[in-house]
């Protein structure tokens, strides 16, 4: 089933114990595409500006990703993100964030994309999210992520949002924020009540919990010898869990898990080097190479 | 095979934002040695005071263990540690200690606990661990832990020791201490290059990671909705640990890892409850329930 992905293109300016890179592809719609275009075929809504590389906009094109909602604002400049990493890579201290066209970013879903099946509304204004939820017909499964910044400044719009969605994809910190509960059972159990089916909590190098009314899943992280930028981890994780998912069309017990790892996989990809490098390169056989790896990390039979 | 505990035995006094208690029963050896009896015969060596109350010791006795290692100094006081903890249970402020009579601990090994096949030396002095390795004849498995005092102040006698033990249990913060290395892959091989043949990291609520030389296994911990109190849980966690794979006397990759679960469905239990209470309730069905219920939390076949 095809998979409609929201979220930001931006260029990153990224700072690690291991390196640096200047204006560097990101943003929540690239790193969850790309993923999610080893899977499933997507489509793909963000905004950029006239600085755009044609190269970057490419990228995504030579993988099949159908580009016809990715704006382009004439004498726009592309959002731009700078943070910075400690040796503790679980959170990266932001610098300095230039919103440039991702501002006044109002997304208006082409005809074409109005009854895809499959949605992930990537990190963003919650404002968009619900736009662009009110234009897509009877979406069958609809996955969302949010960060720390709209739960602090945007609760209103994002307890508008949580009964629309059937999956919230957030991490460990922003389940505490938005619960209150500093335990995570409760927490998920909190946020289950407002809406949402289903709440993935992602636990950085931790791994990843999964919150339901009847059950838990928890699952560690693929342990790595070297962590080069953990940078759009968690979009890589989203849209690896989604595009597995959208491929399967199932949203099993067994199918939801499977996609809790491989988004994991994917995940555990990403962060071995800078910007979107990793992903680029990445073939479907190292990919399963890594998901049977997981299963002998992490089996006690 | 009978498994030889030593350790330490204290009265704590522990306060967690969900209660607090004044010196109830605590120590390495109380924890380890309670939960490892639910799997083997144990035999515990630690010291106490003449203020160690009768049913402190009546507990040990009932549940089969064997004291005849257990000194009482005579007008002496019991080791005593006073803690707290705040929401982030992960980990303990100390606020006192008082170490009584285990300051001057010279472990003697009654003859007949010589031969032990299997050896737990809970956290203690590295010196004090070695004395006890120097009276075993032969020892078939020896698993030890130790902590940030020992890896500052001690370092010297730990180098000594980590040749001489099989399984070194730590956690995290330790282990990134010990090594100098703060990615946990990289630092377990280059501690096993001094001498353990695998090193197990508990990583509190986020379960264990296992490294040997050719590979490694993740576990997350079982997920609780309410957890009063964690101290004890890394002694009880390597006291069912130890346990299991004294009873099973099989060192195989999958005992291995049924070991490390086992000890992770110990320590769940005994965060539910202060002190020592959960241990001393809980039954042999109840730990059979929940390893199941571990094994329906990880499993994504």
């Amino acid at each position: 089933m095809k998979l409609l992905i929201i979220g930001s293109m931006a260029y990153d300016t990224v700072k690690t114990p291991f390196g640096e890179r200047e204006r560097v592809l990101g943003g929540s719609a690239s790193y969850s595409s790309l993923a999610a275009a080893f899977f499933a075929p997507v489509a793909l809504m963000a905004v950029v500006g006239e600085d755009f590389a044609a190269e970057d906009r490419e990228l995504f094109r030579e993988r099949g990703i159908d580009c016809s909602g990715l704006l382009t604002v004439p004498g726009g400049k592309t959002f731009h993100w700078q943070g910075e990493y400690g040796y503790d890579l679980n959170e990266a201290k932001t610098l300095r964030t230039d919103l440039n066209v991702l501002g006044t970013f109002d997304p208006e879903v082409p005809d074409a994309l109005r009854d895809t099946p499959y949605l992930f509304l990537a990190n963003l204004d919650p404002k968009a999210q619900m736009k662009v939820l009110d234009q897509v017909r009877l979406p069958r499964v609809v996955a969302a992520d949010t960060m720390n910044y709209w739960i602090e400044h945007r609760r209103e719009d994002l307890a508008e949002l949580l009964p629309r969605i059937h999956i919230l994809i957030i991490n460990e910190a922003e389940t505490r924020q938005l619960s209150g509960e500093y335990n995570l059972v409760k927490a998920g159990l909190k946020i289950l009540e407002w809406g949402p089916k289903m709440l993935i909590v992602k636990r950085g190098e931790y791994g990843v919990l999964k919150i339901t009314r009847d059950s838990v899943f928890a699952t560690p992280a693929y342990p790595l010898d070297s962590v080069f930028d953990p940078t759009g981890a968690g979009d890589t994780f989203a849209g690896g869990f989604a595009g597995y998912l959208a491929q399967a069309d199932d949203l099993s017990e067994s199918t939801v898990r499977q996609a809790i790892v491989m988004g994991s996989v994917m995940a555990s990809f990403n962060v071995e080097a800078f910007s979107l490098d990793r992903l680029k390169t990445l073939t479907k056989e190292e990919i399963g190479g890594r998901f049977r790896a997981f299963r002998e990390l992490t089996d006690f039979s």
